[in-house]
């Protein structure tokens, strides 16, 4: 699953985005979830059309990460000729480009995700990804970002268990640390023991995919069952933490609400379950349609 | 539990005040907790030293919602002859009262809690709760403050249900409705069973508080039990809303923020658990010490 | 949902076999439930074939309780006119009727459930149930039985907190009662709310069903949320009692054992969750197939 | 912790009883565990006397496994002298050893748990360990158990996922594999995540081990993680198995009684987690005494 360019889907010139984008001189979103499509990715249909020397977008794209100061986006597209999802480099400065904010997150909000509006937004033939021809040439890199979203949750629970433990061996209640109480001790023994496996689950995984032996449903059992797991951590923490738990100067309480997001994206718990699911059983039950019959 | 004045703690005189703050003409705190006694409430040490003509307080307290914007404070503080709390009536605009807001809360952000200081502040005489001499007078309305925080809770999860249920409905993906995937169903229908238990729970706790039945282990029963099925609730409702759970506009998202305080406040899960337990077993074990040997 | 005979599906002259069932005299078996159709019990497909002067039933089931000695069964079956679910009451000694009991059972051993073949059974017209038309006739009395399946797994609960009760009063280690232990307390406490909240709804339920205002879906919540709750509660009990919870004697173990054919009974937690859903999305997601699209 | 025979606890002479026992030509049972002192194991009170040539040890021991048919017994027994735990191998047809059957298992019916009295049994200076000379010199050994039970665990949630993957594979409701049901896909989905967790920590586990690394507080925390893990999955798979989950022919039924002894015997779940936290926190509260404070 990784390795050579084709399998990243751009092209030799296009690696000219790379040396800013790595030094994040420059800033790149990825613009694939649509107001109306989230679980059903695939669905979307933001449309590129073709005309001379390169594609004209439209459509509505919903939640691209810091996508309102990115310098470019990589925006999934419906070819209206082949009718399958294409992948288009942006220019975060293109006309037609109307990226708005959203407001009122009450998780990850250092991360500012954006509604956009494509309308008539061109894009070179240069930037249109060579590799990126059907949604199915995606299904690798999104397994890689599953992978990413699995140690993400992996570093938060960890910061909430050094927080916590830290809290616990410091304050006192009736005349000793929280620490010494048998119902908090449960608590923290429970999340350092669902910290190992996490961490031991994210490590197996990152070996079959540098191996390239990961599959698409291992990916997203790591997913979906380390994020989990880190839900029910952070919630542990958020409750050790009493009211100290519910403001954010303790780590606690922010990370306990940023969790929610890892849980989500990426594939909703529900969905990489049922990937999953598919792979071990051979039936698919994602689209509730005879198909799987 | 319920009833007469001298239960209610307060004087004849001290009617004065209800008047305006029952229609909200103006409002008033309640500032027990302090920054180093959360769950060792009746360990306070804020003193209030008698002098001619009154009382002068002085010590720290945390968390008193809308503190920073209330008229008349409930105070409750070690009276240095007894050594027992008592409890005082405190002027929002008293010298030596200082009121700062506590920032960054992710939880109840409505609600402004605050950290007090209280630098020599003067209380007359008329204002001592004539029925508050010893920690134990207050346990009754703190058992009754239990009831409603478990309502506030209820309340909560209903109306997070409500948004679920519509949510479910209209929202499509793979071209059906959210409602009609077995995931999502069952979530649903675990959300409402637990409401329903929630409810009745409730209900069958108010019924034995105004029959003047309810003993202080059912309160803490009632709040511990239904604020803990309201977090499993509200965050089946976080997960069923996607990434549309994450932000405020939803209702969804900001509820099981919000949820968090409800769970904690008013006693935390595990000291109302002990409080039970203490009735249900005659021992206690929420302070570690041998006495309870 | 109670109520006339019509209702209760049997006609006049059959009331002659209520006296001694009632009297327990003799004993009924209700045989429903077939090897290949559990969940999706309206498919059965044993049959009723009508000769002169009567029925001729050919088929298997499985699991009918106490069938093994019961003196009628009341057996479904597919009558082959009109391809709809009829009732017929078998009498145990009838020739072609070969029942074997279920040996292995590791729940709810007290009950005799048995794989019956039915071989050419003759009935009477006599012994057909003139209200079992369909197998819609039968909604009702299985959502009354599901009613009663949630007052066994309240019973059961509640037996097993009274028996870990005074387990955790009697029973010492290091030197006090178990029930000293906070995380004993926190486990106790737990199990008294649920068993309060799982009565409470039993109670509301057979308050709706008394006064024939109980929907199915009310039936089936109140069945999957009680049952599922006091699975929890009785394997919170199991792991207070430690090894003396793996027998039988202290009533626990066998109980945590019991339980488990109370939460699969009377269609599984999973089927009476989707009947649920059915009622309050108003889309059904029990059969796989497009129908509910 | 490995390694030498001093840390085996036995002397040279005494593995003449290892190759018997290595090939079960003879079976060799192990009596800590007595009828009151199971958590709170160090304080057993079996005595040892020292008399000419040996030893008479008198007191009870509860639940060693296979011990109505052992060779051998390895009893621990308070030397009168020092008032320290001690070890003795008693031949199983010793006088004065009386071993009763301890019927009414639920659990792991397969291995023979006794009571067993010892009046006067003499010991000869010969089957003395010299190794364990007080409780403290038993702490490795216990910690290797440990991790024997979870790996028991882990392998009888594999027998599980295997036993319901192929079940629901075969097993058809509503002319479709339950394994086409998406609440079934999800608890199989999770099976397999809690399972690839379960043993990941304990090759982890194992490793710290056989390179000596291992602290008694990281068997504890694999032990209590690993068996709840396996608690919660083979639930799982008891629900997904609907009827036929409650007889032992489908292997999980039998499975999901027998974890309970796994997730009770070699130090319940409560008493690893606090041992666990005595490691993490500094501060022990297994003994609810004031030597903690």
């Amino acid at each position: 699953m990784r390795g050579n360019r084709a399998a990243q889907l751009g092209s030799e010139a296009q690696d000219k985005y790379l040396p800013s984008l790595s030094k994040l001189h420059k800033v790149c979103a990825y613009a694939m979830t649509e107001p109306e499509y989230g679980s059903d990715a695939s669905s979307l249909n933001t449309v590129a059309r073709k005309v001379p020397g390169g594609w004209v977008l439209n459509g509505r794209k919903r939640w691209p990460g810091n996508s309102s100061f990115a310098d470019v986006l990589v925006v999934l597209a419906r070819n209206t000729s082949t009718n399958q999802v294409n992948g288009f480099i942006v220019d975060g400065g293109s006309p037609g480009l109307k990226i708005s904010k959203i407001e009122n997150k009450v998780s990850m909000r250092i991360v500012q995700n954006c509604d956009i509006e494509l309308e008539n937004v061109f894009v070179s033939d240069d930037d249109r990804l060579p590799g990126a021809n059907s949604f199915q040439d995606l299904v690798n890199s999104l397994a890689f970002s599953r992978v990413m979203a699995a140690w993400v949750s992996i570093g938060i629970a960890v910061g909430v268990y050094d927080a916590c433990q830290r809290y616990l061996g410091e304050r006192k209640q009736f005349g000793v640390p929280l620490a010494a109480f048998q119902l908090n001790q449960e608590k923290l023994v429970r999340m350092l023991g669902n910290i190992q496996a996490m961490w031991l689950l994210g490590w197996r995984l990152s070996k079959l995919h540098s191996s390239s032996k990961m599959t698409i449903g291992q990916a997203s059992l790591g997913k979906a069952w380390i994020t989990k797991q880190a839900r029910e951590t952070v919630a542990l923490g958020r409750e050790l933490l009493g009211g100290n738990g519910i403001v954010t100067d303790f780590h606690v309480g922010k990370a306990f609400c940023d969790l929610e997001t890892v849980y989500t994206y990426e594939g909703s718990y529900e969905v990489n379950a049922l990937i999953v699911a598919r792979e071990i059983t051979g039936i698919s039950s994602i689209r509730p349609t005879t198909s799987r019959l």
